[in-house]
């Protein structure tokens, strides 16, 4: 039945097959996610904390590269495709094709979380909250909307909220070229996904206290718009309409400096001879030459 | 000793080997599984909370995966073994008895944690409920028995419980085929059992709050029959007999969906020539050419 | 300085070189293992918990199998050297070096946490035992000799004990066994130490409740001997002398049993040219043969 | 774009390069580990604990190596550069500006963090203590100069601090050691920041209740500098003077130890043949020969 089926439904057109990779990747990445908060309030965190919701957008984030990296390098995220096609790593004429179907990806993504946890979102409003779905801009608890996106720390003002969303991106990229530069550490495309995981991880338990570490306007935005939808009416008018746009802006400038500070420190300085590989770590060979002297070409064929 | 005994035991057909995988793999599967819950539920909470029944099972499923993976290639679940055989991808015959492996496998492990924790049960039945095995329908509290097998959370209807089983498998489904599609991020067989088990702990961390992310027909009725026999004698019952099949029928018709629809977005539009790879994530090589240019055949002699 | 210090102390017999590493694998072993448990202790929680305890005890096991996995083969268990043996892997002769060889860096590790955790250990007993080394039996509370040796949950009678230490170290070995057979999941030396690490992970999530998943007679006696030493008067004597020899006695058998059980269920069964290997879950190759016809030598060159 | 910048600010000198990754590194690291506490601190533990703390640190190191590994060796610590000199392995003219990028990076990173949670840090500030930066001697409570420097518990003397560093540095360059030996368990370098990431993990689990595991001098005094400059005005003074030294001295002296005993238990007895790999594990192999018989070429090339 499936051979059969894969060559009837067969798309060849390269551009069509990343934008659905793209879109199943984010979806994956965002069902992931939203899901672990939701896990977590609806709960009253006896299914979850800030830790468990940690690893779900993780290993969201790891399985959306593992199903999509094969076909559209898996950017998953606006940020990451306007930083690849600044630095020229893709053509400009994909980049709107990328976004559109992060952001129609985390749609469909936090439309599945809402229908998954409809039950639970009843059953907590009415036992919470008369039924009606609550969110008070005033107390600054955003309810169960703040399953679906992020709302900022009672603390945090607007700059800083924009300068915790560049940080936040401008970290990742950093290590996400690290991670696929190979020219470094050498990481084969089978830990990508990993690796990526556990810098979302670290990102997570480390820049999530001011607001929520979006890094991701298809991400934080998409889901914003189901919250609309299905009655959370201060979603976009949370402080006068003075943070929807925050983790939609900060991303990008984080993205694109991480980029360049990444090229900048390490990336344009690799030797030009392009089978030459610089070991990571202690050279062990140079026990058998003079002390001091750094051995390069250390081989690796162990691998 | 064990050279001699090996060629004295050793089997040669293909399908009992198998057979003996699968009840192995799902055995251990079940047996880490159910046990984390126990550890959980029998020290008040001690000794494990529900993260660490998380990772418990995550352990399970990336163990289960290790032992049998080599040879029958570790679907411990019948709902993966009946969308394999849609998919063409196993036998017709094989399929009743890889499932008969896995509810065996699934019951002989949930008979060593009833009798490994047995002193423990006997002693918190003691101490809470005068020395019988409590179980409540109508307070929603299934006691013990939610060691062994899935209850839904109070807020749970039926058509939500089987959305839930639907959609968990379904991505259960969707990752194993991107981890085991040797055209993607080409994942080698000995990363396969970890990627499965961060799956699992990802699916546990984000769909376990509506009625405990079963997802595999084994791993819940073979355990519910374990405590029907042991004397939970609502097991079945709970609900009016409407919760224990959702379990069974929810995760094979979410597997198959799974499948397919990783068939539909990506592995159906594979370039044909069978040793083209493409790359995972940015292709740094274009560099060296045309902005723009997406090169397909990146070197990955490099891994 | 380094490279003709090298020379100097070079050891070229074999099985002192092994003693060493086991030795040494051991003592980190236990080192981590132990202070995780003193952390948790010595700060109320605040610093740990069970499942932190977990991730202690599985680090220790990982980063002993890569120091002394190269060497000797990271046996770091009394346990497993006699199953070793049992199963022809490992010459009779150097069990009592191997074993003794394991006690004596649990014995080190354990004296050097006493040591660098002995500012706490006093003021813990200062503050909570007027300085003296509490441990009750009749309370059946262990106090801090716990950091060091387990004991048993209330509820545990001596078959209980024992059962818990056979399938501990069962499944222990089982999952080893899979983790190092060349022919199953084809596992690198160099993912083998993560692999171990997370199966310790599982069976302490797992298998910890009723009496702390020794699993190991070094990891148990040697320090228990410390407590002793130290202070702790009943560490023997506890339960009429009815604990101390079951975490020595129950991984051995179960040990045995876990390396025949996985020869009987998988190892034995392998084909018998040495060459031919049977690929990891679903065959995608067989998509161009006919249906239902599994290939057993897929290709996996490209890992 | 970039490919032209890239030539344009494109620096040969290998020193420079090496100081800009270490910087890079070493900035990176800090900011994970700071920002982690800070997260956890600032929100009175509702978004982390200290074991999320732990893995902040692990995956700061984890991506620290990472970034740096290609380039420099991701020494990151000023410890571990001494005691990288001290066997040989680098040039002794590099130690002074590897130590200076060290020190330099962690303080870029402590004021990125400071700069980052600012506005938590007033509001913190504002809430518990009338707006002033607390901290406190006599209580033992440094308040929230403890997000970015370490400070010793109660308990703990002179001596045990010394000792606590001294251990804690030894076993992670033990076990970096063994990481990094192409001779024992031969992980390939895409491997080594992940299991260095899990070092720190478990030394944080471990041995992070007596005075937070620095193990580190850039680590610890540079972001100490950062809060007396802040305004944090004990920073230094902290029993008369009698901390702030400590996680600097220790460390120097544990990480000379932990190389040097790695040389004298391991390295220092690999055979001379510089081809012949000796096994991790049981070697499956001498099923074939004589039982006891060890094989120590068994072929790894299925890696």
């Amino acid at each position: 039945m499936a051979p059969k089926l894969m060559k009837m439904i067969r798309v060849e057109a390269p551009l069509l097959r990343e934008i659905m990779a793209e879109f199943l990747g984010t979806f994956i990445l965002v069902l992931f996610g939203d899901a672990s908060v939701a896990q977590s309030k609806l709960s009253n965190e006896a299914n979850g904390d800030f830790f468990s919701i940690n690893w779900g957008w993780a290993v969201g984030v790891m399985m959306g590269v593992l199903v999509a990296g094969g076909v559209s390098g898996a950017h998953l995220n606006p940020a990451v495709t306007l930083a690849m096609a600044c630095a020229g790593r893709i053509a400009i004429i994909k980049v709107f094709f990328y976004m559109l179907a992060q952001y129609l990806g985390a749609f469909a993504a936090a439309a599945s979380v809402l229908g998954v946890y409809s039950d639970a979102i009843e059953y907590y409003s009415n036992t919470n909250h008369n039924g009606t779905l609550y969110m008070n801009n005033e107390a600054n608890d955003p309810g169960l909307a703040g399953i679906f996106s992020t709302y900022p720390a009672p603390w945090l003002s607007i700059a800083g909220g924009i300068g915790d969303q560049i940080l936040g991106t401008m970290l990742l990229l950093l290590c996400i070229c690290a991670i696929t530069d190979k020219k470094n550490t050498q990481i084969p495309s089978a830990l990508v996904p990993m690796y990526v995981g556990f810098t979302i991880l670290g990102i997570g338990v480390c820049f999530g206290a001011n607001c929520g570490y979006a890094l991701n306007p298809a991400r934080d935005l998409s889901p914003r718009l189901i919250t609309l939808i299905a009655g959370w009416d201060q979603s976009f008018s949370w402080n006068n309409y003075n943070w929807f746009w925050i983790p939609i802006v900060g991303p990008h400038i984080g993205a694109i400096l991480g980029v360049f500070i990444y090229i900048a420190f390490v990336e344009a300085h690799w030797p030009e001879e392009g089978d030459e590989v610089v070991p990571i770590t202690v050279p062990r060979a140079n026990f058998n030459k003079e002390r001091g002297e750094k051995i390069q070409n250390m081989d690796m064929e162990s691998f």
